[in-house]
């Protein structure tokens, strides 16, 4: 089948970073500065641009410094993320914290996220509401949390569209709330829509996807569906209870071939940014191993006819499909 | 608060029989005639209504003398749902089949209920697809799934509005399918968005909702904001991983307390339905017991003041939130 | 590495056969007898022996019809299943019944089941308590239970050892029951050592294993540190949210080939055996893809030295761990 | 019933920290001085002792300074937990890492903390194998790593054996680890019977038999029924998917409830501790409404009959265990 040739690699920053958690605040490896980080992703000859962390990696200060930092470096800025999970002022919400001056921060963060974007020549600004949630039953109003987040999604859209920025909604069941309002696909295309503006689309990170309960191939159809909502992708892998942010493809290896299918399928031509929080492993081994492993399916999937894959879908015989799986992606003997 | 003093209470039907599984394909109780049924539902003086399940309770052929039985022992129906799921032509989907003699049986049926309920003065038809899904990767057209069922949706409200019936769209994550295509609320409400047809709504099962990773509160709140499409509810509760339709609130009563809440803050005005699968105990207790929770934590909302569930919602505090729960619906010593 | 060359392949009978589920109790697929089942069966020329379940596939009755057909498509019985599970009076539980008299019955289908077993030349017994159990809270009185469980296998231990055969306990964390006394392998390895008797072992179901939260290959290790104390294997794989009994591999593919390593590195003997229940597949297509899938893999780790696995595993480096499984079992390009 | 009124209340340290994650590595809230946590615990009356987390709260170097803080605010040391999780040494585990030096520097933790205990006067060392686990597929050599464990148990078992302190496996299925080795009660228990010692035996900590797949209480049974094998109790609650460490009973109410009776039918007579991790909320409120939920349903089983209490669980029968939980726990109207 026909697979886009000139699909770019991407990743995020965190993944180079120290990798903290509750246990080893401190993070599992030691910090190195943003410099040291890019210098590293460098290295991995496939990745042509990054995801940057508001706050984390890029702030209204030093982002002329990071514009220079990746210039120097050849990589692009694929997306700005707006930072409204990592302060302790947003510790109880952000644009839905019942702390007014928190509501304001976020609602400044986000703008601030688009305009460092515009800065950085990134056509996309992600929006992930971590914090915005609950965790225990009667403590949340969820109409008015809804519609705080309805609210800035649509704000969030008028002030970006002009500067040709387009909002990617990046959803997730939980962590760091138990319950995070923005939870599944499905919820993201209600804001999409209700929101009201063209702008606005839907962010899958594979991991989350899974932790949400989806089929994340499915998730990527209903997007089409939903008109050509998808506008980018998270790559990683898990154990579909927690977003464990492992190499992509290492535990449903299945499953991402398929989602690697349905990206060419519904004609996805964004970046294939890695999102993963390698904890205990080398950096720049995680990363090359996920890539290895995605160009790996995707010459593979190059070599079928498309026409093979629509018969076997329009069949619905699982034992066909799973002849297909081992023929075509596990060794001979 | 305000609680609705006109509420009803309804079951299914399949409460009250022999609760089958796959170990014990004959039930787990004895096959009793569906008069037998009625007149074991009628001693539970809550009771008000039915839900009719298509083929299982009613179909064209026995539906007058169905009607006679329930008028007799002074039982409304609540709700037909059309039978897309328990014939073998569905073993593969219904309007998602492969097959398109499967697909047509199934609008016919989607019809035959819409059909029924009219003759039975029933207001609301449960369309739930339980069949249409997939259960391995690459055996399934995702997109060309859900467009069989946003077609059929659309046909059926268009062939139920001029009767003024409503169609209530029941979702389920999985079972009998590992994944069924309509599997959140959210999902469902897109089905709805996209029918066109503003007589289409949401049945929110508690323990569909439950095994979904949903917080079923907030989907009740997700169905207002969407414009008053919560339709309809069916209660019951489970371990979050399966649906395995308990008595209601018996796992999970402080999550079922703030639905009750939810209920009636969103203005729900439909009966509240028992759809329990008893294996082993029995029907009559089991509807009892639950009903006899139900109605105790409905009472003890009604004695507090709906300005201080708000403020404690407004405030977002969580150890307020386990204070109230704990004072309000614990036994004090 | 050295991969046992006359390993021997089987089948539950219950693959062949009319796969029941609540909706659809009659079967997805028309009920066959037992000796078309059979002669099904023998056309899958790896499979070389059966595992009968009680009352199911074979009765004090039946037993020596049931020896003459197998003789006749030279099929052995590896296994007998005591049926503890698929009467009405086991619905509350069968050795850990409420009721004397369904304990008393559980008794004696364990002794036939050994009876049974002598006769057809199976070495081993399959004892699984899957109606054991408890649903909801201040519902079972767990010590009365646990022991209940003990002595019936202390006492079928007595029983089988001067027949020559061995038992094998099967665990499951649900279903039927939502909580089932012998959940994990832990458990039975538990119960084994308080049995006190040596030719008490354990039945590793992957799908099982899978549900109960184990990594299937650590449950294998955990066995033999236990004193070889794994009796038997079922194939099969799951999203590990139920026991959905699907074709061997087709999910989690890494993890099974993981498990056919650790099968051979703990020196385990006996068959490899189908235990799927294909509600929507031709059973013939899902058992042959399941074996070819396990025979490919168990061939590609023949290919591969025994001492670079350990090395791999001592190094406990995740990238490499991934290198080696996409370098030696996915296709190259 | 009977229920033990010297029972004590206790509290992690943890508890009233910042609660970092690895998105406020910083933590929610500002870090204070251990002696002002411990200020802020002496006031919760009813709490009479804290457990000491190695490194954390309590090290060789500090351990006497510790004793005069505590013994000033009148608190005793229930337990020291040993550190082999929360420093960069023990990122690729600690008893079971592939690193030598981490493998002896855990051991010094071990031995360390028994030393800790006994100048602190705690009767109890608490051994929990966080990071000793593995992420992938191929990473990990089950059978070394489970020696590691049992030989490491043993040989402390051996060392605070004269000193008179009993050790106590903390289990937990995951995280740090995505798989601990030592994830269930059962398997804690195969650890402690392999260790040969009698002064080995389990900690319960609630969420994290709840996400292990467990009922608590039947774990506790297991634990009678191993020989008055509980040696400890952790008290929080969760939604079952993660350890999300929050107020006990929040969640579970009913579990809760279950679990504090069969701690009274055991002989429990250790102190009830919470161990909960309040990102968001004033420790003070969480841990002040935990223990009053868990004396309300202690004052509440007081008052039933313990007869009554045992026959409801001879009969097995669901709906009377539910009105039983209504009638006595649930408010009247």
């Amino acid at each position: 089948m026909k697979i886009n040739q000139n699909t770019q690699y991407g990743t995020t920053i965190a993944l180079w970073g120290p990798c903290p958690d509750r246990f080893l605040s401190q993070g599992y490896k030691k910090t190195i500065t943003f410099e040291e980080q890019i210098e590293k992703i460098s290295k991995v000859e496939d990745i042509k641009g990054v995801d940057l962390y508001g706050d984390w990696d890029v702030s209204p200060k030093n982002v002329e410094e990071v514009k220079r930092i990746l210039d120097a470096y050849s990589l692009k800025t694929f997306v700005v993320t707006a930072d409204v999970n990592s302060l302790p002022e947003f510790g109880r919400g952000s644009v839905a914290s019942p702390n007014p001056s928190s509501r304001q921060l976020a609602i400044q963060k986000v703008t601030q996220a688009i305009d460092m974007a515009h800065i950085l020549g990134s056509e996309i600004v992600d929006l992930w509401f971590g914090q915005d949630g609950y965790d225990y039953s009667f403590q949340s109003d969820y109409i008015w949390g809804w519609e705080r987040i309805i609210d800035t999604v649509a704000q969030a859209a008028a002030y970006a569209a002009p500067k040709g920025i387009k909002i990617a909604l990046e959803y997730k069941p939980r962590e760091p709330r138990t319950h995070i309002f923005t939870a599944t696909a499905a919820k993201m295309l209600f804001v999409a829509q209700k929101s009201g503006m063209d702008n606005v689309g839907i962010l899958i990170d594979t991991g989350h996807g899974y932790i949400a309960g989806e089929n994340i191939s499915e998730s990527a159809a209903l997007c089409k569906l939903a008109g050509d909502k998808l506008f980018y992708v998270h790559l990683n892998d898990n154990y579909k209870l927690w977003d464990d942010d492992m190499m992509a493809g290492s535990i449903h290896p299945f499953e991402m071939v398929e989602f690697l299918y349905w990206l060419e399928r519904t004609g996805y031509k964004g970046p294939l940014v890695l999102d993963m929080f390698p904890y205990r492993e080398d950096p720049l081994a995680a990363a090359t191993e996920s890539i290895e492993f995605i160009k790996q399916v995707r010459a593979l999937l190059a070599e079928i006819d498309a026409g093979e894959i629509e018969e076997l879908l329009k069949n619905q015989d699982a034992a066909a499909s799973m002849r297909f799986l081992r023929k075509k992606f596990i060794k001979g003997v």
